[in-house]
């Protein structure tokens, strides 16, 4: 049995969706960020960075979403969540990944977590400033360059569409139109629609 | 024959050590960020988001130092650099890579770059100063949780180790002393007296 430990409304939503696609059977477990359960000592003898995803496996914890969603591929292969037997284009994926954890996410974070990288008030303002333009930034070239289409890979569903379909949702409160991405936004509809993508959101809620 | 674009000490040079260390055959090509040669229209057709590293294959370009170097690990498999038949040990090889991406670096690159997540000079600075400590807390977290030694993963030297040294050479201009992280710093000097390590950083200079 494998436990997955995740928070409302962050980066872990890309994984648990990934594990309702996989069919993998699961225990689900909440961190309550509003009281900082992340930072206590039960949930970093779990996960020492003090962040969510962690996957607590027979073998260890994983933790990190590309590397979590990668695994989720390999270990339910019947799921055909990547293209395992082709390193080229795990590769392809991997970087799309890559990019979403690195660039994306972190460009969204100046929003809510600006304290990780400076002390000032004024700082974190004028970063809190500068988020719908990065954010927005990212998104552009999704739309235009990374995206291919019907799904992010293009032909095969892959890990890749629960993780943009994740970060596609906070577009909003980054203040940014998702308007200005229609193809970005037509795979947030048709992601929303997908059964596999309803369980999870519904296991969030109610875990 | 595959290309590799980089810069001068970049990020790049992990998977430019990677190639070395596999064996590859390969062309190596210098951006020159002093002329802001990845900006122009040249490389972004290479690289549309106008960075290092890009892998150049027969199938297509790759680019997000994660998924290039577990790329070498699959392409070069002769050269066992990561465990390629081993699903959880291969996610823990790459939990590692996707912290050092989009935390360690993303810390880093706030003393460099900052103009990504800010528009206002003062802010700038306040980013600058706080690079010393999340830096420092990041190769806290690696000395004291991640490092396994004698190399990254353990007894098997992997494609995170070429990525770790690239990174832990930045303390010093960081503002951080790596002798509080002795095992890192046991690394980044055993790495160096590597073979393809010297290799990498003479074929980058005289590139």
């Amino acid at each position: 049995m494998i436990t997955f430990f995740y928070a409302l409304n962050t980066c872990a939503r890309a994984s648990h969706i990934a594990l309702e696609e996989a069919g993998a059977t699961y225990e689900l477990r909440r961190v309550d960020f509003a009281s900082a359960e992340q930072t206590k000592p039960d949930y970093l003898k779990v996960n020492p960075k003090g962040r969510v995803p962690a996957l607590v496996t027979e073998r260890g914890v994983l933790t990190e979403t590309p590397a979590i969603l990668a695994y989720i591929a390999q270990r339910y292969s019947a799921a055909r969540l990547a293209p395992l037997d082709d390193a080229f284009a795990f590769a392809e994926l991997q970087a799309f990944n890559a990019y979403l954890c690195s660039t994306v996410h972190v460009a969204h974070a100046h929003g809510r977590r600006c304290y990780r990288w400076a002390d000032e008030p004024q700082a974190h303002e004028a970063m809190r400033r500068k988020v719908p333009q990065s954010v927005g930034a990212c998104f552009e070239l999704i739309e235009r360059e990374l995206f291919r289409g019907p799904w992010v890979m293009g032909e095969d569903y892959t890990v890749a569409d629960p993780y943009l379909f994740t970060l596609a949702g906070w577009l909003e409160g980054d203040g940014v139109d998702p308007r200005s991405f229609p193809r970005v936004l037509d795979h947030r509809r048709r992601m929303a629609e997908r059964a596999a993508v309803k369980r999870a959101l519904e296991r969030e809620r109610a875990a």
